[in-house]
């Protein structure tokens, strides 16, 4: 049996890929991070080419993607920082290797319940069947519990991440009036639009800019539908382009089925989130802010509550490199091999 | 009678107050401009002293404070550019001494239709009773007809400029499904907090950051619900302050109350503003940013419906300190002397 | 013979194209403007549907582009907003067709005095040599008087227009020494990088970045030399990227021949810009900030003395977009048909 | 004897305090830190009070600061992050109680070689004499053979390590033509302006913006010229003000007295460099960028050599809160105590 603190990771191109690489090399349980590169960036050789931060400190070799090259790596869990579409393609791959490796796919392409979701929302083939039917959806805060069985783990949106885990307690425990809406106005910084150039992406555009995009449209949708239980036509949820480089701030609007006052909220997250050390709930009064949750792992929530204790207002704040891709990945991780779950992350 | 080209303005020293010497310098219709500067500004002597990009082209001088000299100036209009406590006395003090001058207010001191109002969202006494029973809320979109014979002008709030423009048409129409619950969930760059030094503006603080602030205690709320004749209850408004200089945009959500299609609502703000050259559609399908309307006196409104034709997202847009202060201000002074609506702004 | 205030402008599709066309549109001297676009944009058929802001106020048609168009537009000045490589065939073609037609160029194709220069260190094809022979460099400053019999003006290059703009008073005087060597360093905001989505202007690399680019390679190089009559081995002119979308700031180092005082430093160069409106000398001991020239037409310089009147520090300051490219274009222009200096640029 | 790894930091609420106490925190030699507060900020309690980010893992008590409680608290090294005012007294007086605590001073009071210098400069009180005559100048490659005994360090400043470092193999090698004059044009992000509310740090003021300041009086100036022996008048430091929150990219001008290559040049850097770790050389031909040192401990050190081998432009980049202000407190501490001089700071 091969070593748990042995990993591969493939597609290191891109912002989440950097984030990962970043953890995986000062990770104190991990003895080995092998990178392959797909055929695109088939001429660079190590790590420090793709990212001249790390000259000195934490260059690493990469090699060219195969699936025979990643079994022999001696890994024992994968992370795929992938397009949706090479996910599609490797992740059932990788299993039918038969080889014990275990998977973190952070694309979007084993995200949704139903394998027509996808299809329907990303315009493309659905994901393997056999492939989707043991996937475990990577919110550790939710699912942790099927962590160190799992085979496949399909890590989060970074949207979906600050929606869920800002709206669970309210929705597990039943407080949210449903005759009245729910609204998720949600803010993100610019790397979690990818690295390729693109017209609306460039600084010209996005610096003294904001806007609203893909409104109704955006593919996080059915991850907080499906996993809130929500119908689609009682919530709406929508995304906005920051002039920052990173962090997710979602603003997250209910209306309570009865009366509460600030106390009983307060104890109702802490209660949902304890002993989960990467959520951060807020003391009554206070609101998060991007800056003291970037760079970092944690989710940060706080809320507002009218004097009629009726009208909720809940902020769920998060850095969509870190809890919202690469960290949540390494959380995963950890709950998979059974390491502390915060190793690698503070 | 005095000519209607010949304005004052008081307290010039903010960036409200520049973007207006600004707006008044290049006005086709004005000959005299001048401007009074309060006692903690006593030794500046000219405009550029305060904004050195006015050097050579738009400087000015400035006096120091007094309704005498503002009686004795030649104007026949007077800007206000002042905070709320100074505009409390100056109003009926201008007022009573009875020299025929028009006042456009740009604090919040006479915003609200109760005085009780006031002094409850601001912590200060009430307005002059008089003053307030006359004036007129200055939103010429929708009380344009009143500016020809007003005395006074109270220039409306910024956020409140983007959520009320962006709501009317449907408040008017009666198209908002009440039961559902409306959200305005609103951004705002730096400039709207003022030029006074804070920790929390400061640079370090604000770039590469997002926040919240003010949740259910801005002071705009009461303007939206006043003029829109919303229940507190049945609507949330939230400010959140952007890392940039310029412009707000408001994310308003509602759910309607009969399904309708994209056609039919763009044709019901394209009524509502027929006529309203400062009021820009945008086609169904198209978002504004704040990039087109930074820098000047345009509210761009955009839309976004569901594929049932319920759940509503109307992105309304403006400049700050353009259609949300000094341009709005100067929108007015163009109704109240019947000058075109757009002259100076464009 | 066609009106003065009737001209044409090909290629408005880049940021300083559309800056040209904004200004041209409010141009208080010209009646008629025409767009031409290459065929790279063959289906725009108006200028709103290149800059969402103009939408209501500033749109205009725009054709496709050919010199007989041109010819047939009635217009008697055309301002060539296109790649270096349009326009070194433009040109010729457009002086062949000897329709009295007076062209401004804002490439860098006719920018030197040499055809082998540009060939050099544009790596392009040299450019007519007739043309060549009778163009103005376009900097009013130095050049002013030759533009009334014009007929092809070539625009100076952004850096290059501060860097001479701040160093010609003490080059015409002698004062500098030059045993010591020269410095100019240059930092410039991202539009002057073009609208092309590149992966180095990308939101992501640029903000909370700063870095130098083109350090001896960078073509306005020998514009500076050629206009200064410096020698290459005895200044040096480098060039940094901005987090900022507009302006120019170069500070530039000089060591003087004999000692001077601050007030002769002023003096000199109140004196080389005396009646220049659009050149602003700050007081000795003020500094220039891009904020008081971003969206405007001014090259403000300022300079700092050592006490012992020997080491000088001039910084020079512009908005690439202004003075560093369309406004310099109508100042140009203004200058060609005899209109005031500043017509359409305050 | 006390244990190497119990600190103090005294000081604790600026930026580069908290980078320092983040450092410390997760520092693997360093048992045990205290933080103490001057009376201004004597009912903090904790430091997540002042800095929410370390919610949850990081946060630590705070205790009124006297020479008593940091005797009594067990340190053997003390942190001093305090104004210079505050350092001028506190230094004698923790070596008056001599304890055996050796003291990091991040403050200037102790940077310069003659009492006068810091003075003059400063406009404070003259430093303790004796104090000064045993302090060693912290910047570790430079003078790191005196760390292991050193009583007192003093750390330098931000500004001064860029221009040091980046200068410093010439200098020793004597490769400079010293008839032709040096130039430092050094730019800054906000943080390094220090935490206190300012007009001129305001994110209004600073976005969108850059300006040169205090040209010719900056503080770092005669650190520049006692650590590498230059005459005043043989070189220019100026500083600017970028719109980013952290960084320092200085570009560093010369003319080589013979004719050099790049190889030579890139030699020469990295012989004197050589087992320097947090130095990093980049290849001839390859210049730096702030986004590569910003939170990290690097100085990154490129250049650009002109044809003829003797305009030589060097780029030396480090952020001002590591490398420049807490990370190399933090090396200087490692050197002090034997731990490797990378210990807590990759």
């Amino acid at each position: 049996m091969t070593d748990p603190g042995r990993v591969a990771v493939v597609g290191v191109t891109g912002y989440a890929g950097f984030e990962l690489a970043r953890l995986l090399l000062r990770h104190p349980d991990i003895e080995k991070t092998t990178f392959f590169l797909r055929e695109s960036h088939g001429n660079v050789r190590c790590l420090a080419e793709l990212f001249p931060q790390l000259r000195g400190w934490g260059d690493a070799p990469c090699r060219p993607l195969s699936v025979e090259s990643i079994r022999t790596s001696g890994a024992n869990v994968v992370f795929l920082s992938t397009p949706h579409e090479a996910s599609l393609e490797l992740v059932p791959e990788l299993l039918a290797a038969d080889t014990g490796l275990r998977i973190v796919d952070l694309s979007g392409a084993f995200r949704f319940q139903r394998r027509e979701t996808f299809a329907e929302w990303y315009k493309l083939p659905p994901p393997d069947a056999k492939a989707l039917a043991e996937r475990v959806y990577g919110l550790p805060e939710l699912y942790g519990d099927a962590l160190p069985k799992a085979r496949i783990v399909s890590n989060p949106g970074c949207y979906a991440t600050s929606v869920i885990l800002g709206l669970l307690p309210l929705v597990h425990a039943g407080w949210i009036n449903s005759t009245r809406g729910i609204v998720c106005d949600c803010k993100s910084g610019v790397t979690g639009a990818g690295k390729e150039p693109k017209r609306e992406t460039q600084f010209a555009e996005v610096g003294e800019n904001f806007r609203a995009y893909n409104v109704f449209t955006h593919r996080h949708t059915p991850e907080v539908s499906d996993h809130l239980g929500l119908r689609a036509s009682d919530f709406v949820f929508t995304t906005h382009l920051l002039p920052v480089r990173r962090g997710i701030l979602s603003t997250l609007y209910v209306w309570l089925e009865s009366s509460r006052n600030a106390a009983e909220i307060e104890a109702l997250y802490r209660k949902c989130y304890a002993g989960r050390s990467l959520v951060r709930i807020l003391p009554a009064g206070t609101l998060p802010e991007l800056q003291y949750v970037t760079n970092t792992n944690f989710c940060d929530i706080g809320f507002a509550l009218d004097s009629a204790g009726e009208r909720l207002v809940v902020v769920s704040c998060l850095d969509n490199l870190g809890k919202g891709a690469a960290g949540q990945a390494v959380q995963n991780f950890n709950g998979m091999c059974g390491y502390p779950e915060t190793a690698g992350l503070l």
